[in-house]
């Protein structure tokens, strides 16, 4: 007895899902062809069309439909100052602070020379040429800040300031509301290095 | 700022997956436009292979790309016994043993009143078709030992000797080489009840 080929097929391509191994493939398998074709078949869909439809925004990018996205596209924002994030989810969490005026660049990843990831599979290149635009006079540095995402903060502000770039990192701290008793040790010793003048 | 509709689209078509939030089906669909382009490509022809070549075994209920799967096309199989199991991998997993010489029936789920699932939402009626065909003389109740699957196990058991067929439960108890000191009281406990004269 062996699975039918073409059910074999479905739970091998669901491994390229990030986090899916071969159990959970094959649990959603099951569960696409029992009890959601509707659901597979839209997914099979959803799959070509955003693949049809989507490409990088010729100036930060990010996801778009359109050859410039709607950031890029908006003439109230400031040309000045440039804030690179890892990923387009990155960008939105930013937006939502609605605390930043200034354009962006989504490097679609971060270095991570353990996984293979170096400059060549991020838009590192695309973000040099950006911001020597001319009218970019600063850099905000918006990576994660862990291991990799430090890791390329480190990079790209040595090679955005080689340039003579101006180039910053946002802050590390206490969360707002946060309490010392409830914060990591490495959060808390960031916070004190990184304490302002008053 | 909005995300793309067609990305929209994919992140929402992903959430149908089971384990599947709005975290994950976002980060599926980067990982799929930027990482794996041909992973998605294959993914989405995938899924609309599976749904136009499987169908489910008149027999057994399995998944086959055949009208009848090979295990209830195979002549040297007893027609005599019939084990009931919850999903295909669980047929998968009992083959592997190569103790069961007998017929399946996969019910493609199991009750759970919770989850608004009854006996029309599994094979129910069809098991019962199958199993009075005069050549099966035990069905064996292979469901997990889960909650749900006791359930069903009852309510199975129940309804298929109320029509004169013997019916029998796999057994609980220590798994082999299993150390009393190591498995869960409530094991161990029924371990004792289904204890085998010697
Ligand atoms: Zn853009
Ligand atoms: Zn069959």
């Amino acid at each position: 007895m062996t699975v039918p080929s073409s059910l074999q097929q479905l739970i091998q391509a669901l491994k390229v899902l990030p986090g899916v191994g071969p159990k959970s493939a094959s649990r959603m398998a099951y569960h696409l062809l029992q009890r959601d074709q509707a659901g597979a078949a839209n997914l099979a869909h959803a799959i070509e069309y955003a693949m049809a439809t989507l490409s990088h925004c010729r100036h930060c990018n990010t996801f778009t439909e359109a050859e410039v996205c709607d950031i890029c596209a908006d003439d109230e924002r400031s040309r000045r100052q440039l804030c690179v994030v890892e990923m387009p989810t990155d960008l939105l969490m930013i937006e939502q602070t609605l605390a930043y005026q200034g354009l962006y660049f989504v490097l679609m990843g971060r270095l991570s020379p353990l996984d293979g990831i170096g400059t060549k599979d991020i838009a590192f290149e695309r973000l040099l040429e950006r911001a020597s635009d001319g009218e970019v006079e600063e850099v905000i540095l918006a990576t994660n800040f862990t291991v990799e995402g430090e890791a390329t903060a480190h990079y790209l502000a040595e090679t955005l300031r080689a340039r003579g770039l101006k180039v910053s990192r946002i802050a590390r701290g206490l969360p707002v509301g946060g309490e010392l008793e409830h914060v990591d040790p490495s959060t808390l010793a960031q916070a004190l290095v990184e304490r302002r003048g008053l």
